[in-house]
C-alpha cells in the first residue's frame, strides 16, 4: 500500500508498505541481476548501504540457477538472504536485449539463452509463474521493450498486444496467489507503460493500465540511448495519467541529475546500473562532482573518495589505496568501488526525502543540479 | 621477541611480539600480495576472519604502485589500513619466477617487471630498501630461489651466495633503521634457508644464519613440487639448527596436512595462497573434509559450506546460493569462497594452539590428519 506523505510541485514523498516491509520514496534499488550485486556486494552489505529494496531479473534467475530451483529452496529471500523488498524485472527488457531473438507472437517469445544456447519460450503466463517461484515482493508485467525510435504502426501494434499481456499477467497472478503453497500469496505487481516516444501512444497506453488497479506503475523503454529532454517530456506526458496514490517507477534511470528532474516529475523509484558499472571504471560519485580514480593526480592522494562521505570505503581507505587496486585489477578495488557509489545514490535518495519532509527539495534541487554531473 | 610458551614433542606454542602487536603461534598468515587479498576482501575483513597477521609482497610493491608512493602515503599500514603485523616477502622468490630473468650478479638480479617490461634491479640493499619504504614489521631477506632438483655444485654457489646476502641485509636493515625519517625503525629481519633438496647444504646454511642473531629464521625453497616426504624430512635435518627462541617461518606452505605435519615437526609460521586460490575454483574446506562446490549434488543444498562453521559466510549462505554466484561467475562467489577458506585456515591454527595449550596436540593432529585432506 502506497501513502503520499507529503508533495512539493509534483515531487512526492511516499511510502510504499510491503509484506516484506516498507519503502520510503523516493527511492533508488540497488540492482542485483542473478541475485547478486556486481563487485562482490553481499545482501549482508547492502543493509550497511542502506539499501531499501534489491532489484533481480526474472529472465537470468530462469535461466540459471533455475526458477525451480529457487523455488525449492524457499524463494529469493531466502537464496540470497535478504528480508526487505525485492522487485523482479518481467525479463521483458532482457529477452529483447540480451537473448538472441527468434520469435515474437501474441502468445510471448521464443528465443535462445544467452548462457547454453537453449530454447526457451516466456510469455506473460511464464514471467508471472516464474516471479511467483522466485516469490519477489514487487513482479514486474511482461511486456515489450521497442527500440527508440521505431517505425509508429509498430510501435502502435506492440503497446495493444503489451496491455493484452498485462491483462493475462493481472489474471496469472491472481491465480498464482490464490494457490496452496505459493511463497508469496501477497506478490504484488507493477504495470509497465510503453510506446516508444510517441505522445499520444505513450498517454493512451497509460491510461489504459491506470484502469487496472495494479500496484504500481512503471515507465518503460526510456534511457535506451535516447536524450534526456526525451525521457522527461515522456514522464511529462504520462505522469497526469498515473494513479496518484500508486508509486511510480522510472526503469533504468539514471544519473543523479536524471533522478533529481524525474522525482520534480513525481516518480518515487529508480533503478539502474549506472553506480556499479561506473564504480568499476574508477568513475565516483561525490558531493562535489564525479571523480576519475584512474587519473594520475589522485596517485598519491591519501584522501577518501569524498570527505564529506561517511560510508564504509570513505571511512576507511584513501583514493590512492583504491586507484592501486583498480590498476592492479584486484577485485576488492571494484568493491570498494561499487560500495561507495551505491552508498552515493542510496544517500542521494534519502536527502532528496530529507529535503521533501523540510519542503526544500526545489533548492535542493536547484544546488545538486549544477554540481552532481560535473567531472573535477 | 618471541616467547615459547609450551611444548609438546617437537610442537611449539609460542608468542611473538611486535611493534604492531603480538603474534599467537603456530600462526597462518593472509596472503595479500598487493596488499590485497584476492578475492574482494579487505583489510576490515580480515579482523573478522581472525588474521593475525597479513603477508605482502616485496616485487608487487616495488612494481605497483611503487614503494615510494607507499612511502610517501606512511608505508603499507596506513595504505592499506590494517594495525596488526605484516611480513613482507623479500622479492627473491617472484624476481626468480615470475619476472623474466635477465642477469644474476654476486651484486643481485636484472629483470623485466612483468606488468610493463621496464628492467629493474634488485639486490639485496635494493630489497631492504624496498622493505623500509613498505615499514613493515617484519622484512624478509633477499634469496635466490632455485628449482628443484637443481645440481649440486650451482645450489652449493647459491646458498653460499644468499648467505653474503643476509649478511648484507642485516647491515642494510640496521643502516636504514637507524635513519631519522624510517617510518618503523624496529622492523625485524627474518633469514631464509636454503639448499635445495641437499641435507649438507641445507644444514650449513641453517648452522650459518643462525649465528647471524636474526629476529625469526625461514625455511625457503619447498613447496615448490617437490613430494611433501621430501619437505618433511628437509624440516627434520634443519629444524635441530635452527634457534630455540626465534620463530620458524615454513614459507608456502601448505594444506591443512601440511600444517599439521610441519608444527609436529617444530615450524610456528605459515603462509600460502592455497586457501584463496582454491576456493575461486570452488574448493572448500570443512571440518569434514574438501569439498568442490561445482559438484551437481549441491545445487539444492540449502545447508552452509559446513554446518559447524561459525564464519559469517557459514552463518549467512547456503552451499546453493554460493555455487550459483561460482557458476554465474559473480565476483560474490569468490569473496564468499574465499573468506570461509581463510577462516578455515585461521581456524585450524587457532585449535592447533588450544589443543597445544591443552597438552593434546598429538591427539588432535592423528584425528584430523585422516580427515582434512579427504574430499567429501
Amino acid at each position: 500500500m502506497f501513502t503520499l506523505l507529503k508533495t512539493e510541485g509534483r515531487a512526492r514523498r511516499g511510502r510504499f508498505e510491503t509484506v516484506h516491509g516498507s519503502v520510503e520514496t523516493p527511492v533508488f534499488m540497488n540492482v542485483g541481476t542473478a541475485a547478486a550485486i556486481k563487485g562482490g556486494v553481499s545482501t549482508l552489505d547492502l543493509k550497511n548501504l542502506k539499501c531499501q529494496i534489491e532489484l533481480s531479473n526474472t529472465y537470468h534467475l530462469h535461466i540459471r540457477p533455475g526458477d525451480e530451483i529457487v523455488r525449492e529452496l524457499g524463494g529469493i529471500h531466502r537464496f540470497f538472504n535478504w528480508d526487505r523488498p525485492v522487485l523482479t524485472d518481467s525479463g521483458g527488457f532482457q529477452v529483447f536485449s540480451l537473448a538472441q531473438l527468434r520469435d515474437i507472437s501474441e502468445q510471448g517469445v521464443v528465443f535462445q539463452s544467452h548462457v547454453d544456447g537453449r530454447r526457451i519460450f516466456m510469455g506473460p503466463r511464464e514471467s508471472m509463474r516464474i516471479q511467483s517461484n522466485l516469490a519477489s515482493t514487487i513482479a514486474m508485467a511482461f511486456d515489450e521493450c521497442i527500440e527508440n525510435p521505431s517505425p509508429y504502426d509498430y510501435v502502435k501494434r506492440s503497446v495493444e498486444r503489451t496491455l493484452r499481456w498485462l491483462h493475462i499477467c493481472k489474471d496469472e497472478m491472481e491465480r498464482l496467489n490464490a494457490l496452496h503453497d505459493t511463497i508469496n500469496p501477497r506478490q504484488m505487481l507493477f504495470g509497465i507503460n510503453q510506446g516508444g516516444t510517441y505522445d499520444d501512444l505513450r498517454l493512451w497506453h497509460m491510461e489504459e493500465i491506470a484502469k487496472l488497479d495494479l500496484d504500481g506503475y512503471a515507465i518503460g523503454g526510456l534511457a535506451v540511448g535516447e536524450e534526456a529532454e526525451v525521457m522527461y517530456h515522456i514522464i511529462d506526458v504520462v505522469e497526469p495519467a498515473m494513479p496518484r496514490d500508486r508509486p511510480r517507477y522510472l526503469m533504468g534511470v539514471g544519473t543523479p541529475c536524471n533522478i533529481l528532474e524525474a522525482v520534480s516529475r513525481g516518480v518515487d523509484f529508480f533503478d539502474c546500473v549506472m553506480p556499479s558499472r561506473n564504480a568499476r571504471h574508477g568513475h565516483l560519485f561525490t558531493w562535489q562532482g564525479i571523480i576519475n580514480l584512474q587519473n594520475n593526480k589522485y596517485e598519491r592522494d591519501g584522501r577518501p573518495i569524498d570527505e564529506s562521505c561517511d560510508c564504509e570505503v570513505c571511512r576507511n581507505y584513501s583514493r590512492a589505496y583504491i586507484r592501486h587496486l583498480l590498476r592492479a585489477k584486484e577485485m576488492l578495488g571494484m568493491r570498494l568501488a561499487v560500495m561507495h557509489n551505491l552508498y552515493f545514490y542510496n544517500t542521494l535518495t534519502e536527502r532528496i526525502r530529507a529535503a521533501l519532509d523540510e519542503g526544500c527539495f526545489a533548492q535542493f534541487k536547484q544546488h545538486y543540479m549544477d554540481i552532481l554531473g560535473r567531472r573535477i
